[in-house]
């Protein structure tokens, strides 16, 4: 059942300049390996990737119906957005409902992603506050279930603060492991990251994917979440990402989630499946390759997109085209 | 004598989240082998790593004394820089010298690197020009090389032009092999770049390093040009960056460049060696950790700073010490 390694190469000229090596999954809810290339036993750390399976227990918790949230909020709760305007304005609102600042978010502050949002905060003589994190909207999710529940906010990125014991107790259910036994290493907004078995994060994707196995109210909040990744994709990334754009394209059919290092995962309920990459050099440009590669071997992949998302330009200063990325043909032909 | 491939680690807690691979290849100007490490027959698009090679011909030219440049345009010609004020000011007024503006650098626009550059452009209302490329430099020396023998400047970066005719002549007497011969992409600056089997461009490193063997032209450039890198280290790259901590911190004893795509080369004058690097995956903060390393592994590196640049720190958006990257012990321990 196991092929060689998922190989995506980077050309310039006839050159292939550069390549990639990972591992992918697709699994069933009971945790039936569909496909795998390379060792999918290893464990790789999630990252961003699995934002949708931390957002479960936001959502099981009321919250949002307490709080008057919706799709954009359940979205943003799985972004890792570009803090362009909208991603920061809502996740400021969203504090505000329930009752906090951006001053209790936990995951500290970057630069905006796009030059034209670092460009407008110069214009406006402000700088990048907690909200404009990738993580703010996942950070609100959990702060709101912390209040939610009657939890001290304050702390909740700690391993062992009940919003991330809920993390680990939902990770259990979906991926088929104990997640408490999973080494953990510290994330860039700084939670827990765990080291999970790639096939294992690939299961816990096909259970949200078709949850019909899982409790009713897992069952439920995977349905509201995976409709509230197609019906606001912007909020989980943002202008020109990879994983806003599927997701808009494929409404019902995929939901994806990349993370840093090189991971992706998706749930994919028309098939009942589930899919988990890592790239192992941690390259994100190859992870979203491996992902379109993986769709279209499924048969999902949007027809009118097929080509670029398969084979995405490299283009040089002035904008010549003068290589592309691809599959190697030596993975899937 | 050939070994393994170099392996770099990128670590999260406990856990090795990442892994790089490449070649690496250490050698004399006769081409002996001294190490290496992976398959060095391995032909690589060199992209800026060469070019210290690349500012021979302008070197040889006479130009640098015909119109009163110095080190500073030297290092320049070798740079892949920041576009910090220093960098832009000085390829500008070197245009301005030969009669030539930055309307005649064919390179391409792009935004200067550093977060502080960008924003200090928005607050005077400017927008960057080409001499902000990363590039600048050096295609001021072609243009600089093509005003001194009466060539026409226009096309300067055609593989045809005897700017890029110069380059794979010089490239070819230092490296061992024909250089016309090789395959080429085009480079994100415009020009071709080569694609020259590792261990050839190690070798032209070597004979830059140690240039007894080359012709008195080609060797007293050899040796402006080694000079020129370690005596301004900043027009190399600038603020934070590898090349110019490494050519600062070891003069006359190292001269190293990077290239994108994960090519490192570099020059050991007191060794009578070079060095060339390349990261499979393309990733630069490899090839970094991988020239520290044979930095390290051939007795030149820093002591004071051989602890950071063989194990860079990884931190998270709070700044928190959250792992680190470094050689792997199956590499060189």
């Amino acid at each position: 059942m196991s092929k060689g390694p998922v190989v995506i190469e980077v050309t310039r000229g006839p050159v292939v300049e550069s390549r990639h090596e990972g591992i992918a999954a697709v699994v069933k809810p009971d945790g039936t390996i569909v496909a795998s290339w390379g060792d999918i036993d290893s464990r790789v750390l999630p990252r961003s990737a699995n934002k949708p399976i931390q957002a479960m227990a936001f959502v099981e918790s009321g919250a949002v119906e307490r709080f008057g949230l919706g799709n954009e909020h359940i979205s943003l709760a799985c972004a890792s957005h570009n803090g362009e305007k909208r991603h920061v304005e809502t996740v400021r609102a969203w504090l505000g409902k329930v009752g906090l600042s951006e001053s209790d978010l936990e995951c500290g502050t970057h630069a905006p992603r796009l030059q034209s949002s670092i460009e407008a905060l110069v214009r406006e003589d402000a700088t990048p506050t907690a909200a404009f994190n990738n993580c703010s909207g996942k950070h609100s999710g959990f702060l709101t279930t912390a209040v939610q529940y009657g939890e001290p906010t304050k702390g909740y990125i700690q391993y062992d603060h009940p919003v991330q014991r809920r993390l680990r107790s939902v990770m259990t259910d979906l991926c088929g492991a104990n997640a408490d036994d999973f080494a953990h290493g510290t994330d860039g907004c700084g939670i827990p990251t765990l080291a999970t078995p790639l096939k294992g994060l690939a299961r816990a994707m096909a259970s949200m994917a078709e949850p019909s196995r899982l409790s009713n109210k897992h069952a439920e909040a995977a349905t509201r979440i995976r409709t509230a990744m197609n019906a606001e994709p912007f909020m989980m990334a943002g202008t020109g990402r990879f994983c806003t754009r599927i997701n808009s394209a494929l409404p019902g059919t995929a939901q994806v989630k990349g993370g840093a290092e090189g991971v992706y995962c998706g749930m994919l309920p028309t098939l009942g499946l589930g899919v988990a990459i890592k790239m192992w050099d941690g390259a994100g440009r190859a992870a979203e390759v491996a992902m379109a590669t993986v769709l279209g071997h499924l048969g999902v992949l949007p027809a009118d997109q097929k080509e670029e998302l398969l084979h995405p330009p490299v283009k040089n200063v002035v904008g010549l085209l003068v290589g592309e990325m691809r599959p190697a043909k030596s993975w899937l032909a």
